[in-house]
């Protein structure tokens, strides 16, 4: 049984904050800044270029890549860590199309994160000949699988309203169809029980600065199913990729297994963040995340239906189909939300009416989600957000 | 004129070593430490999700860029970090080759960085239709650029021999014959002087964590000329390079200008590492770090071939064609490496033969010179080179 007291005392959380946005950017687990620190005084400082053997910097988008795969249902050997999201978004669907080279089309939905669709947008442009992004909406995915789908490009839990797609069905539909999986984990990874091998994906990718508080522009991660892992050529294809890197031949020949992935130089003070945040996540099972997850987002759902009737639930209320978030739609979103963030209650905006609150087990309980929403009920009550700085400030997140 | 024996007084050097592999991991600014620190704890420890607002976060991309602008002769607003070399080069090559839509040839060179070449054989596979890279030697550049060339791909210093391309004649060779100019600046970005703008090039990109002393994984950057600014598409259209990345839109619009290259959320504790290296930078003109390297590199020149004549030079002898670093060869290469980095002086080694030394006047001058001829004569003399564990070790870089 995960000990959440535990977890909790191993993040450092700011006094008179209480944080439902860990799903945007996870807090600071304590150890990481004595992690970094070490990386930059006692390896880059004292190792210098031999860092990259001596203190193991070469190994850590694979070491911790693997500590992830334990969360996602995937084995040993199959993640690597690097680059963004959106790159690895990109590196999985250009190699996903070229594995089913007599079609044309990327399947996603609108519900899907902007990014990935201006991505796969950009990957149709380069691509020119008849290449095509199709979307619909998020309800409609299983059924506009058809024979003209070369890759579907889903995100298993919607970041605005915490829906999830059912990931299994969507997979096998795709395959039927004979079309490739490709599933982007942001919201999931460290957020729900994943299980890309029993749900037979071909490729995912996430990014470690959620759920899993790797820190701001943390790694991401990119998940290659064995069965492609030594066939599928990376679009991407940069030197750490190669079979053998430091041989500097002239002709690529993409490494081993899901090393092909790698791209460029791997950035070490976010891996050093990330693998410290790792150790906690090594004391945790996530179908006991999942569990509690469960308890505070359906408590946190009926403590505000019945304080804050103004506020329309966005999100799903079966637990089985939401992710570890819950949202709220009201009109004035955006100001309820700064009159929030102003009395230490930090969750976030997005447009154009959405309140949205993480619950992330490893540090947030009960208490938390109380007295969350004891103050937003006084917001409510009050009408405290109709004040103009809440209204015109503008904010970057 | 720049004070050297400041700028090494803002570094930490470690005891007994002498450092020439700073063009290929500099070594830790003394500021750095406490920089990264304060991102750590200061601001993502107290700040959470509002540190990309209050600590300024989402600015450094951009304000980092403009500082390393001014080293490459590059206005303010036309550099953006992001990344890591590999990628960007992509980047570049994607949205030059769309410019130039009636061509198919990526013209390069063999001398070039193999990721570059990785990378743009990966791009020409992935757009098939006839695309095509091709290499000619480093000295046949200039005269292969013809008609066919839709973008020429060169990196201005080999990272083998430091040899340097004339980046003002290939540029106008490339525009007279209608091609598009790409220059990697790896091995030139704080090492010899670079005039973007005086030499009209299209797109530039570089890494920060040779010269720039960014530490390990640092981001790297791309230029893109004003004239090409508002008009080039990136073929990498991430979210944060979207004209309003926080609307949230299902289409894509580029951002104005270079902030359209940036792609996913930036690598802030790398970034922070980079902003307090660049305040030595600020204290550096490029014109006095480049009359030290020259001092430095001739002086080393002359004494190694005066102490160990069975080392043969690799670099050119003019210091108008060499960058910031020295080449030798010889068959036993390898080992020789090893014995110097056993004694404290640490260069690096490239397949098959090339010793190779980094001179980076910022902290390194003619005492360490002196000092590593020294070692390096006693290794040869000796032979001390000729030992089992030298020869045998496998080195990841």
């Amino acid at each position: 049984m995960t000990d959440f007291a535990r977890t909790k005392s191993m993040f450092h959380l700011p006094e008179g904050v209480i944080y439902l946005d860990g799903n945007s950017l996870g807090p600071l687990p304590k150890a990481a800044t004595a992690r970094v620190a070490r990386t930059v005084q006692d390896e880059w400082g004292e190792m210098l270029i031999t860092g990259w053997n001596k203190a193991g910097w070469m190994a850590l988008p694979s070491s911790t890549g693997d500590r992830i795969a334990r969360l996602i249902g995937a084995a040993p050997g199959t993640v690597v860590m690097g680059d963004t999201l959106s790159i690895k978004v990109y590196q999985a669907l250009a190699s996903a199309l070229e594995m089913n080279p007599e079609r044309r089309v990327i399947l996603s939905d609108t519900g899907n994160f902007p990014s990935d669709l201006y991505i796969a947008d950009g990957l149709v442009r380069t691509l020119g000949d008849g290449y095509e992004l199709r979307t619909v909406a998020p309800e409609e995915v299983l059924e506009a699988i058809d024979a003209t789908v070369a890759v579907t490009l889903i995100t298993e839990v919607d970041y605005r309203t915490g829906r999830r797609h059912d990931m299994k069905a969507i997979t096998e539909k795709a395959h039927a169809a004979g079309a490739i999986a490709v599933w982007d984990l942001a919201h999931s990874a460290g957020a729900v029980p994943v299980d890309l091998a029993g749900c037979d994906v071909d490729f995912a990718v996430g990014c470690t600065y959620k759920y899993l508080n790797s820190g701001p522009g943390g790694p991401a991660f990119i998940y290659v199913a064995p069965k492609h892992a030594e066939t599928a050529r990376p679009a991407l294809s940069g030197w750490l990729g190669h079979e053998a890197p430091f041989a500097f031949d002239l002709d690529y020949r993409p490494g081993r297994g899901i090393e092909r992935m790698r791209v460029g130089t791997p950035p070490i003070l976010q891996l050093a963040a990330l693998d410290a945040s790792l150790d906690i996540w090594d004391l945790a099972d996530m179908a006991d995340v999942r569990a509690k997850s469960i308890e505070l987002t359906q408590l946190f759902i009926e403590l505000v239906e019945a304080a804050c009737p103004a506020l329309a639930l966005a999100s799903p209320r079966d637990p089985a189909i939401r992710g570890s978030q819950v949202s709220f739609r009201h009109a004035q979103g955006y100001a309820i939300m700064q009159a929030l963030i102003a009395r230490g209650v930090i969750g976030d905006f997005r447009a154009p009416d959405i309140l949205r609150f993480g619950f992330t087990p490893l540090y947030i309980g009960e208490e938390e989600v109380r007295g969350a929403v004891a103050i937003l009920k006084e917001i409510m009550d009050g009408n405290l957000w109709d004040r103009p700085e809440y209204k015109t400030r503008a904010r970057v997140t």
